[in-house]
């Protein structure tokens, strides 16, 4: 099934957005589903090396709106009660998380909802550090998925595709987020790239910025298609320069509190 | 460096919890860091099945305290927003979660620090289902552990040493926390064996309920032992029926925020 076609049957309401993330009738999401399977030549190949693509994160961390992404406050300490546990205020989309489908989707699946074989991966990096040091809001482009593809064979089906831009090392700076007129700037991927993705059958999209779509978006047209057509995201990835761009397997580790629209995770890539 | 040693020193402050959790000085630590990379001969056998060993959770998921281990509270939402985001309070140990050396060590690793090499374990399964049935607060000890190498072989280093009590199965009913009269009872971990996992260099203990120590531990021997030994802890894994004694590896999806003593993860299992 075309990816027009699947959006839509989404669309007139033919294919539930929820049955479509979780592999029901289409053809696109049996290849995804099959596809979540496909990390196992990685992972027979595997040096074992782990690479931890998450940022610690607390309330200093960068985000989207500007505000705190977490509070503490204290729950227990060590003096008087012997043990510390910190109550946390988390406003789900901070630090490198998940954007699950029901976060533009009212209908769709939460992150407890995603399938475990959605959450290993085959890792496919692309690399758009170049652009992105001309343009803060450049963007993989339909035609950046065909160079990898010329580059390194087909993207798998199943697959997380990860834009590298050089981001994850700015995330100390203010150019992480804006310019210096404080306009929102960062690299992020085009509807164009998304929408060939959808047809490739890959589970999930991944950017070390802390947007989907770029910066100076005005219209969320990733969020608003890749999410509802039942895939997820991961935001504010970190480490990406240190993986090859075919070959490694990502391991999310995406949070499961019922009904969450995403949340922070831990990632780690093995090669 | 045998056990006691180790604690020995710990207590006298020649090595200190932080150091001993990074892989400083001492043998054992040594062995655990060298260990992590013992994942990679069941990652090179791997079938690229992957269970899921996290419950979905949210408020009416059990607790240690029995108060609601999270809230939700709307930040953002579809209508009018145009997208939904929760504002969660959670209080760090709920759900299937991680127990980091800070939470019972003052000067030990927090749940950002725990080395990514050890969030990728070989996993071993000790079945104490049989005990359990008669005894709710039946505990893993150390002939059970030297059972478990008779039948299976040695315990990896840097290994996950997972109890399975069949607890995971119980987490909707009142007996997975509870006697019918109110006490406190569940399976746990008792320091005999614990004691023999730290001189065994295994990174981490894994359990189906809802503390490391049984329910009726009037002293948390476990916690305040293992932890400040600077290893790490899992509670409340689910589906560890579904997976053999040993040849499986588990990635331990950790939060990372910081100084975090841990908090909800996504464990997932791949045989």
């Amino acid at each position: 099934m075309c990816h027009a076609c699947v959006i839509d049957k989404v669309k007139t309401g033919m294919l539930s957005r929820r049955d479509l993330f979780r592999g029901g009738a289409a053809a696109g999401v049996a290849a995804v589903a099959a596809g979540a399977m496909s990390a196992r030549p990685a992972l027979a190949q595997s040096s074992g090396k782990v690479v931890d693509l998450t940022h610690a994160y607390d309330g200093d961390f960068p985000t989207f709106d500007g505000n705190p992404g977490i509070l503490y406050s204290s729950q227990y300490d060590h003096d008087p009660d012997g043990y510390k546990i910190w109550e946390l205020t988390i406003y789900e989309h901070t630090g490198t998380h998940i954007d699950a489908p029901l976060h533009f989707a009212p209908d769709g699946a939460s992150v407890a909802e995603l399938e475990p074989e959605n959450l290993m991966c085959p890792l496919c990096v692309v690399d758009i550090t170049g652009k992105a040091a001309d343009d803060a809001n450049a963007m993989v482009e339909a035609e950046d998925i065909e160079a990898w593809v010329s580059a390194n064979g087909a993207i798998p089906e199943g697959a997380c595709v990860a834009m590298h831009s050089g981001w994850g090392a700015k995330v100390g700076e203010a150019s992480f987020r804006n310019t210096p007129d404080g306009a929102l700037a960062f690299p992020g991927f085009a509807k164009s790239a998304t929408d060939m993705l959808l047809d490739m059958g890959a589970a999930c999209i991944g950017v070390d910025t802390l947007s989907l779509d770029p910066g100076n978006s005005a219209d969320f047209a990733v969020h608003y298609s890749w999410l509802p057509a039942g895939r997820y995201g991961i935001e504010n990835l970190a480490n990406l320069d240190q993986l090859p761009a075919t070959g490694a397997t990502v391991f999310v580790g995406a949070p499961k509190h019922k009904q969450g629209t995403g949340g922070p995770a831990r990632v780690l890539a093995v090669t």
